[in-house]
């Protein structure tokens, strides 16, 4: 089957090894008339690119879109025809060579192992299709499902909401940070208070040739109550399996996540209200989300990232004959992943979000 | 959409509401020439039922199911015919009257207000299509799935790891109990020394008309290397998917889950060494999936669970036309869903498992 | 995959072997507030039994429908909850006796040998999954999507226009007849003076034991211009593959069809006009379809049936071990599967076009 | 939805309006470990390319293939990883300008006017995705499933069996030609008796500026017993909405097609016979397919193809706003589809074959 579609209406399908001549998407589904701002669409891939700043790996992509079909430039800029958008994105920086040891053996915690036993071939050049690197073509595809959200008035956002056990306020679930706050910094953490501290602890584990796991906060707001579908396709099945088809990603929650297993149903309920002629939850322990379906609140997760499989040092393993070997990676590779997950997380939220308020059009007569 | 097809090959649809004729589904795509033990189905539904003890709500639903479509009888027994395999439920001992308070007001933490707002219309009955009851039907497809499985040597099994804060033995993960130890003891915990404490916990809970959250554990074993699609069909991805769409789940994990947000790189990797021929990792944190494909280890994953809403006190919440009201259900009500939820998140393991199982046949020429 | 379930929107999930406890189906997506006439499903159910006439096998199947979920009984009548409905049909009359032989051997032009290759295993009482009874599940559902369609003042409507090579008048591709006009002989054509000549050819066929095909036309009018989609999920492709999956077709055309490659451009070509403010084609040689969208005309298509395969006459054939043997089949059939399938191809039509316009809600920002 | 998504496991998404930067596709689901032939995929967009020979026109769009992912360079030539396969033909000769006068009025019989009912806005430039050119992807797609395919001993041939009314010996239907006979005229009419006159009647509609339709015949041989899902997914419908979906199809018959309606049963039915061991059927009436499943003999099928509708003549029409107004077109069109078009019936024939063998693996525990 592949695994490289993704949605239901907004469909998107990827292609791309990390070091084969290009990567990019397929949108197939996304209505038309809709103003394309394409400036915003190469934003996204910039903060998900490497090289932003010191904690991230300089290896330079550029990550230049090309757009090659789906759009029509008119007196109102360009916009969607309802056609296919393919977007392309070169491969311009890939050094094959860097990663000629790893052909050889089984990176722990990697895909080359499963991947030789699912498919019997693999592309060792930089874990081709499982390279983080294959989700630039989903940040493209989301940026545009962001601008059709963005015309709804819903707004997703991510953030580090934690780094190597190092905490951000808990606020945030609340009253999530605005985009500027979070791009405020490199670490992408809106919490200036917990900012020093993540910075010392990703120091201490870059000196040490470690790497580092955390967890990203996530908020979409503006989803008016109704959108997500009952019994399978639940809005927050549909979130969750988006998050974990992001690479690293081991855990997530939704509302009160896994503290709500600790707590009372005289706790966790959220009661009703009327607030301005409009039916609210006074609190959001569900964040947003019951019985599968929005119910109008901010919509809240949080997605456990492990650290990076690569570390700076010499790590036991086997090679594809089963003799043991060590394997050290040279290559420059970030420390920790959670900065770039950020628009990765916000491009997935917003793919099942659009995809989500599509099908809300055809709930009922 | 509708939401309530799972699955792309091992196609499971399922229908009904709780207080309505009759739930069921139909399994579309079960391979020709399956063995099917009609009793094991059966005896499925049955731990999933209400009515098995005292901790469970004694309405007695009996959930006898009727084959309609989809085996032939044969001198070797019931075999799959490979064509759709109808399943039915009825539903014997609906008392619609008990819900008539709650069909003026929106219970607090149920689906009531969401599913008025996507469909404008609802059956208030029981909570219709959003109660626990549907899931009856998932457990019966899962049955089939499970008999499939246990062809190819694969097991899954589920069990009570916490409720109500008290944690079970983390050893499970790496030794999962066998389902006869699960169904030891109506809680279905397996730890004979977290168990007179979580019966403390529930006790306390039910005398003040409350109720409790837990996580279920989850693992499967014998699931060769090589199950699951890249990118954004991951096996943890669709078992995320089938876990959130489990009714009460609010935060997945798998292997480390949230804990690996806290780890080192040095720490969480698995090293792969050879073992008797066979290449395995000594450690698990992965919990059985790299790049989203099973690595041949036991596939670990938590489920938390929020403690049920329905709850033996009364509750402010509002009516459909915002005027505020206090609901106060009478109807007898689970205090915890946990050790009814372990059959279902065992359907729902076995029912992903099926399908990459089957995607796996696609991979190779 | 199992191929028992169509439609991307409005799924229909059917089930049931011809012999078996019951057959039926599942609609899942049929949109929320649809006021449904419970009697108007029954009647499209009688206007596909057999045993309706003298030129119809005299088994009497029942086909009472029962539904099972999804619609509520309000003050307005049932009204479609947006859920999933469940329809139910019970096998009444199966006499599997009459198939005995045919286990045996297998019967020339019938799916016997085929579903033995496929699967390894068949069920040979009445030709299981294979046999027409399957459709009467197709008819329910179409009913549904017919009174849906209805509301958008969509109709659609099938004939007889040809039985043993009498063509009806062509006139009726222009003006389709009404429903009453159909169903007002036998054998559903509304050509009052074909009607006799294609009477006596159906007789002298059944008086030698052997059978007929012919030709039904469909028309569907009402259909706004929009609906559809390019590339290759065209209008006209769906319907085909629908028309195409009702057992004994075998060709399929729209508007001119197979006469259409015999015209020249000029000849073929409909002109523009615009027509009290409407655009409007001169002629509807493109059977209301341009480019696999609708452009406003009726939609038009006409379906050939081959003869029925089974026969009251010995035919040459093997049995599954490859030894020769004659087969004579006793029990009483259809000399003729036309005028039963009048009913099978609107609910089919139907089906494709209430997808299509669910479709088409989600065309355009 | 889009509609530019095709197949269920080799699935095939396409991108691309004719005057736009590029168009292509993304195989997903093709099986690892296929030895990839690139000359043959260029080969066969070679045969679909415009500029073949006088009857076809001569815009010179080269079509060179650029395959972006899923292969590796391997000892043993190009082999694909079982990852997305992305293919990307640039536009290079579009004439924008060709088609200015195309923006303000509707074409007759084009896909115009439903482009701008479906979607309210349209790229006038070339039909945009409604354009013959967007075949060029299905063909490459096409190509490597019938190189899947000849590793399993199944070959797929197209040719011209009917131009203007002239038709070429109905012997092909039994012993379909090679290749090689298709290819040997411009014609693609391996008939070289009949060829003469469809020279003479396709120079006489150029002479007044018109264009032909005509039939072109389909034959795969080598398909087990066995492929194709019963119900609606059966082999013929699939192959049926294939073909439909093909610009300018209005017709589609298998077997004997429309002729089977004139046809008794005694006269249409295939007897069943053991040759050499296997079963087989002394006729091919049902041309390989019974009950929606092949049975192993060579599946046969016809397409209707009207005439194109671009004519070198003025016609009448309307503008967008309804007003009349007089077109024509004097950018250079083909006379007839029907060779450049025999590449793309069996592009699509082979989609749906590799897609129902794949199927197949799927059918039997």
């Amino acid at each position: 089957m592949g695994g490289s579609i993704f949605g239901r209406f907004f469909r998107v399908s990827t292609f791309g090894e990390s070091h084969g001549p290009a990567i990019g998407c397929i949108v197939d589904g996304c209505p038309a008339g809709l103003q394309i701002n394409l400036v915003a669409i190469q934003q996204e891939l910039n903060r998900r690119r490497p090289g932003q700043s010191e904690i991230t790996s300089p290896r330079d992509e550029k990550d230049k879109v090309e757009i090659l079909s789906g759009l029509l430039q008119t007196d109102e800029g360009w916009i969607t025809l309802g056609t296919p958008i393919a977007m392309l994105i070169r491969n311009e920086d890939a050094r094959p060579q860097d990663y000629s040891e790893v052909s050889k053996a089984y990176r722990p915690s990697h895909a080359d192992y499963t991947y030789d036993a699912k498919y019997g071939i693999r592309d060792a050049r930089g874990g081709g299709r499982s390279s983080a690197r294959e989700t630039a073509a989903r940040v493209a595809a989301g940026a545009i499902a962001q601008q059709l959200l963005a015309t709804q008035g819903i707004k997703v956002v991510a953030w580090v909401q934690a780094l190597g056990g190092i905490q951000a306020s808990h606020a945030f679930k609340e009253h999530p940070p605005t985009r500027e706050q979070v791009d405020a910094n490199a670490l992408r953490c809106p919490d200036n208070e917990a900012l020093p501290q993540m910075e010392a602890v990703l120091s201490a584990a870059m000196a040490e040739g470690d790497t580092l796991g955390g967890i990203v906060g996530f908020a979409a707001s503006g989803v008016t109550a109704g959108l997500g579908e009952p019994v399978f396709d639940k809005l927050h099945a549909e979130l969750g399996k988006a998050f974990f088809s992001i690479n690293a990603v081991k855990g997530v929650g939704f509302g009160e996540g896994f503290e709500a297993a600790t707590m009372r149903g005289s706790a966790h309920n959220d009661a009703f209200e009327a607030h301005e002629g409009q039916i609210r939850t006074v609190t959001n322990r569900s964040g947003g989300i019951q019985g599968g379906i929005s119910n109008g609140e901010i919509i809240t997760a949080e997605l456990a990232f492990k650290p990076i499989a690569t570390l700076r040092r010499e790590q036991q393993t086997v090679k594809k004959d089963g003799q043991p070997t060590m394997l050290g990676v040279k290559g420059r590779h970030d420390p920790t992943v959670l900065p770039r997950a950020v628009p990765i997380v916000e491009a997935m939220g917003a793919l099942v979000l659009v995809d989500a308020w599509l099908a809300q059009r055809l709930a009922k007569l």
